[in-house]
């Protein structure tokens, strides 16, 4: 078990945030800029880490753990990817080390659903984090975002997990398709009946191929406004995500995000009679924190 | 009945077609400009039809009919949806006529799914055409496309439709998404085996907003070639497209389509087992005429 100052970071596709933790485990400082992988030219990592937190690492002791995309292809290093099921000892016994004893990447995860392989970077820290923080063992977790992932705990351990392109359906969706042309420029404030109103609609239904096509004739029958139509969009899809899960009545998961979206995903739940808690941003931090007591 | 020669004219989104039917309803000949409603500012339709058929208009009796989205808001005149059920009859009592006794738009058709509508423009038209040269009263019709359209014919109506934004997804993922990364600029040739394994993937699936990122871990993981990936990726948006249908094994419906994109559902039904016929792009102007000779 290591006892050194921490600094926890998730450099992830378009955002890089980073934490000082002490021995304790305790965050005391965070920061965070808009450098995320995509705007770093290669062999520039370093610099640009060095930048945002030399200061940090001139610490006496200063250990750095990493996850998220700063470990894919286009990052500072590779870091491969584990095979599931993959639990915190593996996780930590498959560190990358970029600067030995230093500074390391977590790897990411993969695993295989017949011959289709799914992969994930960066939530595996959150997972693990999420599982510190509430003490779980056997569960189902969700992390929403751009690519939601679904990840089934057994045993303490990441068992598999399945991707979903809820967030990155939504954006094309809100400015590529047709239904851009209905919809207004800003996305406003969430309503929170006509959210609903488009997760009944696509749990009703069969395909967001079909529904996605409601928010264009709702518009055009003027039964929906248009500054509703973004809540209402983000109810399909968050619904479509929903209803391809087949959750019973009754059963509970772990929702790991930002507030905005899990908020989103608990009304959407309420309609499934499925309960859920939460876990915000610290699920990372808590997540590195744990990787680096177990080195 | 009457007996005149008709202009069939199916004028779209993103182009125009015109025909020239005798008097016995045999095309003579056809037409094709880049001139679909989003080229033409308003006011300007009289005079990009002039120019595209005048000639054809000055012979002696002739009728013009129009199908399309040229019957929308943004087209030459606004033809006001008929409710389904819907039959030739009603749809030939209800066309907009621009120019009377001369020239007329087909009105599009509307229905409702609980508390949801449906809309189509021009599709009605092929329909009527399908029926016509295939004898149809009681059948599922496929018109793939951007947004193909499922329509249930009853007792030779048209009873109701539901329309997937099949081709549109594929647009989008196809050039709007990460993974458009992985793909090559050109779709080149459809790999006819690779189209299949998306079909089966996403028959086996439960949501596009899961089986669409198989196409970046196949990728990622080199189990298929870039140049494959376009048809994978056809194949798993028609396949979602079939899987939400739920098509029992041992059933048959009619393709309305040209033979690019009726080839692709074909070989996507044969693997539910479900028997298909085709008609070609031969419907629109075989409505047009059965339309004119009932008013």
């Amino acid at each position: 078990m290591t006892r050194r100052p921490l600094l926890a970071v998730d450099w992830g596709t378009s955002s890089l945030r980073g934490a000082w933790l002490d021995e304790s485990g305790q965050v005391l400082q965070e920061r965070a800029f808009d450098r995320g992988i995509l705007s770093v030219a290669a062999g520039q990592f370093p610099a640009v880490f060095d930048s945002c937190f030399g200061d940090w690492m001139s610490r006496p002791g200063a250990l750095c753990l990493m996850s998220g995309m700063v470990g894919s292809q286009q990052g500072w290093q590779q870091a491969a990817y584990c095979p599931c099921p993959a639990d915190l000892t593996l996780i930590a016994a498959s560190l990358t080390w970029v600067r030995p004893g230093c500074l390391a990447i977590v790897p990411g995860l993969s695993c295989e659903h017949g011959a289709v392989p799914d992969v994930m970077r960066g939530e595996e820290t959150q997972v693990l984090g999420a599982m510190q923080l509430l003490g779980l063992r056997d569960s189902l977790l969700v992390l929403p975002g751009t690519h939601s992932k679904w990840v089934r705990l057994r045993d303490a351990a990441i068992e598999s997990f399945a991707t979903c392109m809820t967030g990155e359906f939504y954006a094309l969706l809100r400015q590529h398709s047709i239904l851009a042309r209905s919809l207004p420029a800003d996305d406003g404030v969430l309503d929170r009946r006509v959210f609903c109103q488009g997760v009944e609609q696509a749990l009703a239904g069969s395909s967001l191929l079909n529904t996605a096509f409601s928010t264009r004739t709702l518009a055009l029958f003027e039964r929906l406004k248009p500054e509703v139509l973004p809540s209402y969009l983000s109810g399909l899809v968050i619904g479509e995500e929903l209803r391809a899960q087949s959750l019973p009545a009754g059963s509970s998961l772990v929702l790991v995000g930002s507030e905005n979206l899990t908020q989103r995903y608990q009304c959407a739940l309420e309609l499934l009679g499925v309960s859920s808690q939460s876990v915000g941003s610290q699920a990372a931090w808590a997540g590195l924190w744990t990787i680096s007591q177990t080195i």
